[in-house]
């Protein structure tokens, strides 16, 4: 593993959720924000908000939501003449990517800067509340929030699978039930040793009405780590798509098939960009 | 603004399209790719897949394909007795995300070590290409392709937008023509003095069977720049999602609402995430 300043505000990150009440300087926003739209993107399809209430989450002093933004492209395209044809789909595909690759040089600089951050993820099923608190434009949706400050508590980094189960050359490998187990390990052992469940209080109930109905909770802090954890969200959290699929309608964007839309059909052969390297591949 | 070496290195990056031969080494691979994976995360739903193919986009010496991946949690609830309840779009933009804020932490770790890099936006359309190259398992995505090694070319970073049409405090602002024309006069003005398209013999044609046909192109590469090229973009490509919603299905996701799908209705008042700052809302 080589160090340097950049790969260590990576590595030394964790997410923080207790900040000081200082405000950062003007000057220390514009450079996040700044060093957010360098980012590699196709068509800066991004916005970032700021809130000005006076409460954020975990009392940070910035609450940030970053949005994939289409409104912007749209007036230009108009004022040169153009219509957006491309699917509403393929645009938050790169849209998601834009407002991500943003947001997370965002993360980074405010680490640089010792600031520290958090994502708070539930920014797109708020979508409605958000367009109203912003006065959003259509084609404006919000992806993510991101608060931040000066951190008022000094956590370790997180632990991550090893990196033999990320990093996979030629072949994806088959995982077998010794992987999983040095998998689930390494994340279990890693939180524990951190306490870090019992220090947030983080434990997740199971819920009635879901698929945990009538199993014990047999966990304590003790042995309560991050694969229960995440399996207690991903098996009983937002089961069904259409809340989200709303909150997306109601921004102006349509996922549906075409066949299911009735959207016109499309001239053959249209509409495929060109295939082979080159600027036709980079977005 | 201020500057850092972390600041520096994503303010300075521009994406490279010609590399040196020489071949990083295994300890800078695992580098980028262990800074890659220490990116915030929802639940580490992400895998980085790295060709051993002789030959890559721009002669990379690295060509990385970056994926969205819930099989690997999956296989870990599965071994804690749970199943995946939450729908698939949700999944998507949660896993899109996790793979995002990886991917742009290898840019950066990249860039800080000497390298360059370059984002290849069509892996989801060449997803099943990639499954069988690859061998991937269910559940495994390609998001974007990312090329990298050393540059063999030095180039100036890319025009953004002015951080007043980016950085919204407490209201989005109606934008006028004023502002319109302010915010293409930046990037159009930006890359012709850099001579962008030219250099990079990068004019997207007006295609027949598009909006665009009949239009007589009136461009040379004297005042053909950025906002006329991302118009031609999203003015004449991926008219429709259909293709991409098979790639998705073919992957094993489907992002259809409950009504088309016909899955089975959901308990009532189940499968909503407690409402409430905390651990809930951090993803």
């Amino acid at each position: 593993m080589i160090h340097n300043p950049a790969i260590d505000a990576m590595m030394d990150r964790a997410s923080v959720r207790r900040y000081r009440k200082e405000r950062p300087s003007r000057e220390v926003i514009e450079t996040v924000a700044r060093a957010g739209i360098q980012a590699p993107f196709a068509s800066q399809l991004h916005s970032i908000l700021l809130s000005d209430k006076p409460k954020a989450p975990f009392g940070a002093p910035l609450w940030f939501t970053i949005c994939v933004d289409l409104h912007k492209l749209e007036l230009f395209m108009k004022a040169r003449g153009w219509k957006r044809v491309t699917n509403d789909l393929a645009m938050l595909v790169f849209g998601i990517q834009d407002a991500a690759y943003m947001a997370e040089n965002m993360v980074i600089a405010a680490e640089s800067l010792g600031m520290g951050s958090c994502f708070l993820g539930e920014s797109p099923w708020l979508a409605d509340r958000v367009a109203e608190e912003f006065s959003l434009p259509p084609l404006v949706m919000p992806l993510v929030g991101l608060v931040m400050g000066y951190p008022d508590e000094k956590r370790p980094p997180r632990p991550r699978y090893p990196l033999e189960y990320s990093l996979f050359e030629g072949k994806y490998p088959q995982l077998g039930e010794a992987d999983v187990a040095a998998m689930m390990k390494a994340m279990d052992e890693g939180y524990l040793a951190q306490d870090y469940y019992r220090r947030a209080k983080a434990k997740i109930p199971l819920e009635d009405g879901t698929v945990a109905e009538g199993r014990e909770d047999t966990f304590s802090y003790d042995d309560y780590s991050w694969t229960e954890h995440i399996s207690r969200k991903w098996g009983q959290w937002y089961r069904t798509p259409d809340d989200l699929l709303e909150q997306f309608a109601k921004r102006g964007f349509s996922l549906l098939p075409t066949a299911v839309s009735g959207a016109a059909a499309v001239a053959p052969g249209g509409g495929v960009p060109p295939s082979g390297a080159g600027e036709g591949k980079k977005h």
